[in-house]
C-alpha cells in the first residue's frame, strides 16, 4: 500500500471500518432499551460526517513510512487503530460541547443538539439534562473503545507497549491542554501568551497531530528518533492550525471557514490574538465589548479592525509562519540523519502546505 | 496468600498501590501547570479516603479461588487489577456527581465541592462551572488510566484477552444502567419496576459486584463456568445491595447510613420502593410531595408511612430476601458442579451476610 495507489480507496476503507464499529456497538446497544440504542445511531450520524483527517493522516505517513507494501494484515491492523484515533477525536468532541455549553457545530446541531431536538420542539431544561449527560456518557464509551482498540491492536508486546504508552500521553496531555483553556476561560488562570500557546499545543497539537503522526511511525516499525522528530513536527504543525484556526475565526470570511462569524470574540475567547493585543495601547478599547454575547456585526467589524491595527493580527501570522518553518526545519534534519525518508516528507510537507493555505 | 493470611495486610497494600499510583499521575502533572497538580492532589485525597470494597472483594475471592498461594508476582498483578477496578470506580462516581449536580457525597464536600472551596467562599458560576469541567476531565483520565491498566496486565494473551473483554462489557452496561436511570430522573421513559430492577442492576451491581468477582476468577485462572456462575451471583448481589440502599435511604436510620434523610424522597428518584408505590392506591397521596426540593422532615416521615402502609416496604424487603437466596442457589448449585471451592462459597456467603445485615 503506497499513499498514491491508496489514497483514494482509504477514505471509503476508513469510513467502512467506522461505520462497522458503530454498528456492532448499536447492536451490543439493543438488549439496554430504545433510548441506549438510539443514542448510538446518533453516535453513528455525526461520526460518520467528518473529514476523517486524523485517520487519513495516519494512513498516509503509514504508506509514506513503511520499507514496502503493507500486507493485509497490517493494513486492517492500521486501519483499526486509524479508526481508534477518530473515536478518541470523537469523545474529545463529545466532552468539549458538554462543557462549552454548546449545541451546534459548524452552523449544525451536535450530538447534544440532536438529541434535544429528538424529545422537544424547544430546549427545555430535563431535555438540556438529559441530552448533555448522553453526551458524556457516549465520551466515556468512546474513550474506552479506542483505547481498548489499541489494547487489542495485533501487535509484538513491543510495538503494542510503544502504542499504549503513545495513547496514555496523549490522553493525559489533551486533558491537560483542556483544563487549562477551561481555566483560562472560567477566570482561573492568566490569559498570558505563554500559557496560551501551550494550551493550543496541548489541547490540538497533540491529539489531532502527534498522535497519527507517530502512530504511523510505531506502525511502521520506524526508529525511536523518527518518533521524536515527527512529535515535534506534529506540535509544530497543530500548534500552527490552531493559530489559523484563531485567525480565521477573527479575520476570516465566515461563508468559508463555516464557524459563526466573531463567536470567539463574543464568547471572550482567549486566543493568542487577544493575548498580544491586551499588551498594547488599543486593549482598552478592545476590552470594552470583548466577550459580551450581543456584540454586534458593526461592533465585531470594528473590533476586528483595531485587532489588525494594533499588531495582534501581524503577530499571529509570524507565528503561524514560525511554526511552519520550524517544522520544515526539524523535517530537514530528520531525513538528512536518515530518520526519515523522502517520502514521508512529502507526505508532511502537504499537509503543511494544507495549514498555511487553510481559509476554511 | 489466603484470605485469612492476608485479610489485614490487604487493605494497607491496595492503599499502597493506589497511593503510588496517584503520585505518579501528580507527578506526570506537574509540566501542566499549577491547576492540573492540584487536580491530582485533591483527586487522591478523595480516593484514598474510601472503603476500597471493591477491589477487597477482588483480592478475597481470588485468595479464596487460587489453588495455591500466590507468588509474589501474580500478587502484585492481582493488587494492579484491583486498583485499576478502585480507580473505574472513582471515575463513575465523579461523571456521576457531575450529571446529579452533587456537591456533596455522604455529607463531606465531594471533589467537585472541594474544588470549588479552593477557589470561592459561594459556589459562584464560573468556578462550579470550572469544578464540574474538571470533574469530567479527571473522569476521563480515570477511565483511560484503568483501560490502560487492565491492558498492560503481565498476563498471556488469552488471560489479557478475558480482562479486556470482562472491562469493556463492564463499562458498557454500567453506561447503559447510567443512562437509564438519567433517562427515568429526566421523565424521558416510564418508570415501572422491571426497567427500574434493570438499571439498578447494569448501573451498579456489574461494576461493583459483578467485576470484582469475575476478575478475580479469570485472575485465578478458573474456569469460564466458574465465571458465568461468578456473574450470576454478582447481578443477585449487586441487586439485593441497591435495593438495600433504596430502603435505608427512607426507613433507615440517617445516623447510620450517613446519606441526607429522605433525599431519595426529596429528589423524586425513580426506585423500587416508589414504582410499587405508584400501583397501590396510596400514590396520589405520596405523589402529591414526591420529589420538592423543601420536603419537610414531618411531611417526609409521613410519607415514608404511606410507603410501608401501601406494602411497598414489604415488597422491596421481600425482593432483597429474593436476590439473596437467588444468589445462594447459584452459589450451591456452582459448589455442586465443583465450578466453585467451599472457600470461594465461604468468601461470597460472608459478603451476602454483609449485605442482609447492612444498615449504613
Amino acid at each position: 500500500m503506497t499513499a498514491t495507489a491508496t489514497a483514494e480507496g482509504l477514505g471509503t476503507r476508513i469510513e467502512e471500518a467506522l461505520r462497522l464499529r458503530f454498528a456492532e456497538q448499536t447492536a451490543a446497544a439493543e438488549r439496554y432499551g430504545t433510548e441506549f440504542v438510539a443514542l448510538w445511531k446518533y453516535a453513528a450520524e455525526h461520526a460518520l460526517g467528518g473529514k476523517l483527517v486524523r485517520p487519513r493522516l495516519l494512513l498516509d505517513l503509514l504508506g509514506a513510512l513503511a520499507p514496502s507494501t503493507l500486507s493485509d494484515e497490517e493494513a486492517r491492523r492500521a486501519i483499526g487503530v486509524a479508526v481508534d484515533v477518530e473515536m478518541l477525536h470523537f469523545a474529545f468532541l463529545l466532552h468539549d460541547d458538554v462543557i462549552d455549553g454548546d449545541l451546534i457545530r459548524r452552523r449544525r446541531p451536535n450530538l447534544i443538539g440532536s438529541l434535544v431536538a429528538r424529545h422537544a420542539a424547544e430546549p427545555e431544561e430535563p431535555i438540556l439534562h438529559w441530552a448533555r449527560s448522553s453526551a458524556i456518557l457516549l465520551g466515556d464509551l468512546l474513550l474506552a473503545s479506542a483505547t481498548l482498540g489499541f489494547a487489542r491492536a495485533d501487535a509484538s508486546p513491543d510495538t503494542r507497549e510503544r502504542l499504549l504508552s503513545l495513547l496514555e500521553q496523549t490522553i493525559f496531555e489533551t486533558v491537560a491542554g483542556e483544563h487549562s483553556d477551561i481555566a483560562l476561560s472560567d477566570g482561573v488562570i492568566a490569559p498570558d501568551l505563554r500559557t496560551i500557546l501551550d494550551t493550543s499545543a496541548y489541547k490540538t497539537a497533540t491529539y489531532s497531530f502527534v498522535l497519527p503522526l507517530r502512530a504511523a511511525a510505531v506502525l511502521a516499525g520506524a526508529s525511536p528518533a523518527a518518533e521524536t522528530s515527527l512529535t515535534e513536527i506534529g506540535r509544530h504543525l497543530g500548534l500552527a492550525y490552531q493559530l489559523q484556526d484563531d485567525l480565521l475565526s477573527v479575520f476570516g470570511d465566515p461563508s468559508e471557514h463555516g464557524k459563526d462569524a466573531f463567536s470567539d470574540l463574543r464568547e471572550g475567547k482567549e486566543t493568542a490574538i487577544i493575548a498580544y493585543a491586551r499588551m498594547t495601547g488599543h486593549w482598552p478599547s478592545i476590552e470594552l465589548r470583548f466577550g459580551t454575547a450581543d456584540l454586534s456585526a458593526a461592533d465585531a467589524s470594528d473590533m476586528r479592525d483595531r485587532l489588525t491595527e494594533c499588531g495582534a493580527e501581524r503577530f499571529v501570522r509570524g507565528l503561524v509562519e514560525e511554526q511552519l518553518r520550524a517544522a520544515s526545519a526539524v523535517l530537514a534534519e530528520a531525513e538528512a540523519a536518515g530518520n526519515l525518508s523522502a517520502a514521508a516528507g512529502r507526505t508532511i510537507l502537504t499537509l503543511a502546505a494544507r495549514i498555511e493555505g487553510r481559509n476554511g
